[in-house]
């Protein structure tokens, strides 16, 4: 199989990231030195500028610009949040042959994978040749077959560093603290939380995920138990816990056109676990909730480097795989290598593996009904980079 | 007038900042070299410590220990919210000749400088020399007389680099975002917010401060008429806001041993103004409230290395003002110089300069209902240090 020669075009879809345009670098740099490629289009606000006719040339960036966009956070081509309909298919597949486009990258989470293998299946069906590739990301570290997501490190560094700085907050004055973190599904990043203990009594004391049944009874003797023994309590929560029925234990009417329903941005489960505790444990108790919000996903300056170098390699990636011909579709993932260093290898995997279904953590990561296991911290530890390590006085006695 | 010889007692006060540690270690690396004292202690948990005869030998910590405890967020002694009794302040001072301590430094806010005040009156009843000094820190800004506070640098780039992500954030997927930010009485903090802005369109495009009666009415056509122009809307709210009759928007029933009402540690405000935009401009908007809480004040990684400088040097400062001898109480401020480039100088002024009242933003700093001037820009930029630099696309057209 020949791949065919033509132009490049380039989106981005769903909630950003730290690092997702070093994929969207990745994927410029690579196409530029490419053969098989003429020019290189960024589509604006993803499926939507290619519906619009919103699309720009990148190919005319300088390469000064195009490393200080790689290290800017969040979709510098602007993002969507679309499901396409089959008419938006097809309207999308001409105006990519309008445009002569034989290779398209959407990045983004497995919304994105989907929409690009809908976009296939059109493709195939009117027998029109372009490459189509989902190039991973997400904060969440969702998507299947990957070890882990790009953007999921940065995510979880800004997450460890939050709890390291509030963990020391919470031991100068004490209290109970309740710290949300995203996560609507799959408990990746709360888990993550747990790279803020350096010390052996450090927060967070209480971790609850998306994988257990949220029971406020237990909840509630957790934190008491906690609170009485050390006389402060650190609680890392989801924001997607729910009960038994799986209902969300901060629900909102407000859903997105994916049928996701708001989680985000809203301080509403924090202040609503913190006014439980008050009410069950006593009014007077010192309690506080943050909301971490989109800040996990945006901070600019809280990027782990491995995560940035790898969101890079996987742009460049999905170009070599599309433009090497054999491979007509797919998305891209890590595999994390057997040795004792850290390490991972990029592959192409088929489209239909990423797209739709998530990856919960699997229940080695868990340990009881509120923490994660030695295996978790194992496995995220060389994904953030380097961290600070707060260090504490000695407490030495008068002489 | 001559300087006693004996023990130095540090306390840390009131909420905690990035940088407070590096005054402690000042502090402790000046005394260590002094002639004038003998033993450097810590209290543990500030005056709570003194009064339960908590004190530890922080003279024994190693070099290495010191300078790892200064990079950490948060009081490594521990704080305390506590205002001192008579009676306290009567016990403290037997505490004081028990330990034959002739130095006291409390790191704090203004509420510390009026403890440091109390302590002294008593002191000098009764006859006992010993030299008081308020070492000051606090994110709010707003302690009087000197030109910016140590703490203030950091929690001001946090609130910048969080704006700065975040007005990616809403560039990438537009809505209408409010950003709830730390300061009760004065908007220093939310001010900053400023700093986050590169591109002309750039948000924050609305600055709410305590400075101002917030108006509800103009609030929403403010942000109609910027939603109407631009697409997307990004604000910035001190958590201080309040009605013209001095009520905060964002109240709640909680107050602490001071008589402040509980305002950070909770979505309340953030949640109540996103309500009342969706019920006036329409509930089919996309808007979102993040509150961004104590992570202003602790987030591990995220310092202004101009402020780690300073609030190391205010330490230093005040013991050799208090081991100097002809100043026998008082307070360390920073004074800018005149010259093009940043400069500042540390001198003593009394407790009774810096106690009790606080300092607003003056006119000046101030645009209209909804902004912040080029002056405030000026003032605030050279103390945030170093800051990442967010990239826009050209968007060339296609050829």
């Amino acid at each position: 199989m020949t791949s065919p020669v033509g132009n490049v075009l380039i989106g981005q879809s769903g909630g950003p990231t730290s690092v997702i345009n070093q994929s969207l670098v990745g994927i410029v740099e690579e196409a530029l030195s490419s053969d098989s490629v003429k020019h290189v289009y960024g589509a604006i606000h993803g499926l939507q500028g290619i519906l619009d006719g919103n699309l720009i040339d990148l190919g005319r960036e300088s390469r000064e610009t195009l490393e200080a966009v790689a290290k800017t956070p969040c979709a510098a081509l602007r993002s969507v949040r679309k499901k396409p309909t089959e008419e938006d298919c097809k309207r999308a597949l001409e105006a990519f042959k309008a445009n002569d486009v034989r290779y398209f990258f959407y990045i983004g989470g497995n919304d994105s994978a989907e929409t690009a293998h809908l976009l296939n299946q059109i493709a195939v069906a009117e027998d029109y040749d372009v490459r189509l590739f989902h190039v991973p990301k997400t904060i969440d570290n969702d998507l299947r077959v990957t070890d882990h997501c790009p953007g999921f490190g940065s995510a979880a560094k800004f997450v460890a560093c939050a709890l390291m700085g509030d963990n020391q907050d919470n031991r100068s004055l004490p209290g109970i603290k309740v710290d949300v973190v995203m996560g609507r599904h799959a408990g990746w990043l709360t888990a993550a939380s747990a790279l803020a203990r350096r010390y052996e009594d450090d927060g967070p004391h209480l971790i609850y995920l998306p994988e257990r049944d949220f029971d406020v009874d237990a909840f509630v003797g957790d934190v008491d138990r906690v609170f009485t023994k050390t006389g402060r309590c650190l609680i890392a929560v989801s924001e997607g816990i729910h009960d038994s029925t799986g209902r969300p234990i901060g629900a909102t009417d407000e859903v997105d056109s994916h049928g996701n329903m708001q989680l985000s941005g809203s301080g509403a489960l924090g202040d609503r676990l913190a006014g439980i505790i008050k009410q069950r444990l006593g009014s007077n108790l010192r309690v506080r909730a943050d909301t971490f919000g989109y800040l996990q996903r945006s901070f600019a300056g809280c990027v782990s480097e491995v995560d940035a170098r790898e969101a890079r390699e996987v742009g460049r990636t999905a170009v070599r795989v599309a433009t090497a011909g054999d491979v007509p579709h797919g998305s891209i993932v890590m595999l994390r290598g057997d040795g004792d260093e850290y390490s991972v290898s990029f592959e192409p995997t088929e489209l239909k593996n990423v797209a739709k279904e998530t990856r919960d953590l699997p229940e080695e990561y868990l340990a009881g009904s509120n923490d994660v296991s030695a295996a978790f911290l194992d496995y995220v530890r060389p994904l953030v980079g380097s961290m600070p390590e707060p260090t504490r006085l000695s407490d030495f006695p008068l002489a």
